[in-house]
């Protein structure tokens, strides 16, 4: 994985990131156009394109970059590989958040345009309730313990199928429809529909996000205690090697 | 398995129980809130969201301790195992039911929590007719069928996808919505939503779901004989050494 | 699978067949009756938990009997068999296609049990038209072309998958929701509900299958022509040796 | 691959190609037709079964002719090939398109007559705008990048799966619901129902999916650069091989 082109990492971090955000919002918009008469409704087939997307998405760009498309899982990926000299560096880092935000900015302006509405808006759906920052807390710590869950235990090549489901679930058991994607979270400012956020609601989404990335790393680590050199990690490393 | 450190199992066993109440309960809040006119939408929102969250908390919690989640699965655990000398012991067996009835209570003050609601709640739904309880004979006598078949047939590593499946139909061609879970009856007693369960309701449907995994034990015994040691069950064990 | 003891075999049909019909027969009540509002909606209900326990129920008896469950998939693997010296003997077809019929009668009135209706009914859901008749046809060619073009080419540990995605696509894109089952059909003029099929309208229907049959089996001859001695037909035989 | 009987891959190109119109047909038919209130809930019930359906045909088809089903993906078969001596010839590859879209017809034919239509119809549905445009562009970069991407990287045995849930996601992130092939958009214009589309706005489309399959190619090889000689590209050929 460290041996690959830098370029072709970053450029698989912004195309997927880019692309998950277009499945949201655009699918939300679909579903709201498609069906008026129940938000409900709406989520369902908002929550069913993400999954199918989701986890075609880490399929395709795992093997290059891992497929993280969120500044938590990579900033834990750095933190649990700082501990054994593994994991992204420091400057990997941040090269891979920076090519996420862009790339979530990227596919809410595409979604946008493919739907006939003006490329750049801004959210007015305010979100920020406390029940909804508890909602991101538990989301993101369920989503790091299924990630790094698989990867200690050598079924990274599970990941794409169980994150994707994880997510499904967590749309709808959370009460925040599970961001748990800092970059995802301000992709989804720039537009003004059914799956946005209004910028004042951001900063909390993103605090309780990275709360709870740190919550699901040491429940994995209760759990799941490391015994050697963390692997780098990759959600999809395994299905390279089966 | 059983090498593996007390304390880790029934934490698994613990936050398992009480990530499944927290799904199966907090997705019946939004959906009962998103999709107010139609109660089989909010049933298929409701199962949708359970089939995702269960089979990724078994691929998650299986290796640590066989991802239970249910008293009924680890009682045929314990009574198939010692005929043969394997299984869980008496005392892992109380502590597996320990922890997954305080899971599945934990799991409903959290998604009422999540959903802004009164933490500790009491539900007056009543669920207790001759049709639901012979629903939930089938319910439970058709989920032991399926582990104990996977596992008797080295097969056990499609568990989580398998049982997942079981429940998404059990949800809907049994008239009880199929609880067959001893700790998640109780658990869902704890939240006055769609998914909660009155009192009064949950001893009768307890010896329904006991009945039926005895039921479901025999039926296994006669399709497929054991021959030789009972492996000790785990859903996942499979998993672990493809 | 020949050595294995007869009576397993068709407990295995008989369960498989009862429980198939059970879900089916069983979510169509329940889907009816919680989405009264949307006749398709209801479909969507009934096919979707169709589509998991179908799934299921292959996984779990494919061992023991090949989880054929339908006396069409039986007659065409005696067929198949017949020009190779394998498949079903002439007796055993016999018996399955005897335990397959009374699983369906019997799935039939346990799902009415269940929802506190009268045990026994005879459906008055008249469904046979020229256009449902071709739909069964197709229906029926579709899934033994499934289920033969896998064998074909050694993937049969695919079918519980293949198969159940099969069904869950043919209730919508056939005109009359894919019976394509004989056994199935009978057990479900049993139940005057959702799925029912009043008793004049199953010889058209069986007869349509029957031919649906033989051309898929044609098809597949076409597409795979059989190069060696047939194996034994099992849905899941693949499944036992990875 | 090369050395099967041309006449059995084209076989397998004409049903497979055949069988997906009628199902993305048929489902939207039987859609319409039981969910007139709600356009979304048409459209889920339309994706939902061609995600089942589309699996299965690539599963089926896959080690016969690769199961393209789309002169987009054998045209980019073709070119990739060409570059390295491999993939399809250019008589294979008129030979593939002929099939194709003869099999587009007969889809669209057969589901008219499964459901008591006339036979042959010309649609009314007028599709092309400047936003759907973008989103046929989109939605074929996308499935020329999974199907290249999962070949690139060895993993062409998930294609079925992956193809069908990225379809799955694309009926609903893009704005077109994802024609995404030349050959089906044709027989899309022959039943004037929820599938169809009016063959003015065919050219602009199809013209759409080639720049769209040109790009998802050229990012396929930016990520994922050929480094030794192509593949005969087969969705299912790892299937065969595991």
């Amino acid at each position: 994985m460290l041996r690959l082109n830098p370029g072709r990492r970053l450029l698989a971090e912004f195309l997927g990131t880019a692309l998950l955000v277009c499945i949201v919002v655009g699918s939300g918009i679909a579903a709201q156009q498609l069906s008026p008469g129940d938000i409900g409704l709406q989520l369902l087939e908002n929550s069913t394109a993400t999954v199918f997307g989701l986890g075609v998405l880490i399929l395709l760009f795992g093997p290059v970059s891992g497929a993280h498309f969120n500044p938590a899982v990579s900033m834990a990926d750095w933190l649990a590989g700082r501990r054994r000299g593994a994991g992204l560096t420091t400057g990997a880092l941040a090269g891979y958040v920076v090519a996420q935000v862009l790339g979530g900015v990227a596919g809410s302006v595409l979604a946008d345009i493919m739907f006939d509405r003006a490329a750049i808006q801004i959210s007015t759906h305010h979100r920020a309730t406390t029940g909804h920052l508890v909602g991101e807390v538990v989301a993101t710590a369920g989503l790091i313990a299924v990630i790094f869950g698989l990867a200690r235990t050598a079924r990274a090549a599970l990941s794409a199928a169980a994150v994707a489901a994880y997510i499904g679930a967590a749309y709808w058991f959370t009460s925040s429809t599970s961001f748990a994607n800092p970059a995802v979270t301000l992709g989804r400012m720039f537009s003004d529909t059914f799956a946005g956020i209004a910028p004042a609601s951001v900063p909390a989404f993103i605090i309780a996000q990275l709360i709870g990335a740190a919550i699901g790393l040491t429940l994995i680590g209760l759990v799941y205690p490391a015994t050697g050199p963390e692997p780098h990690h990759s959600q999809l490393k395994g299905a390279l090697h089966e």
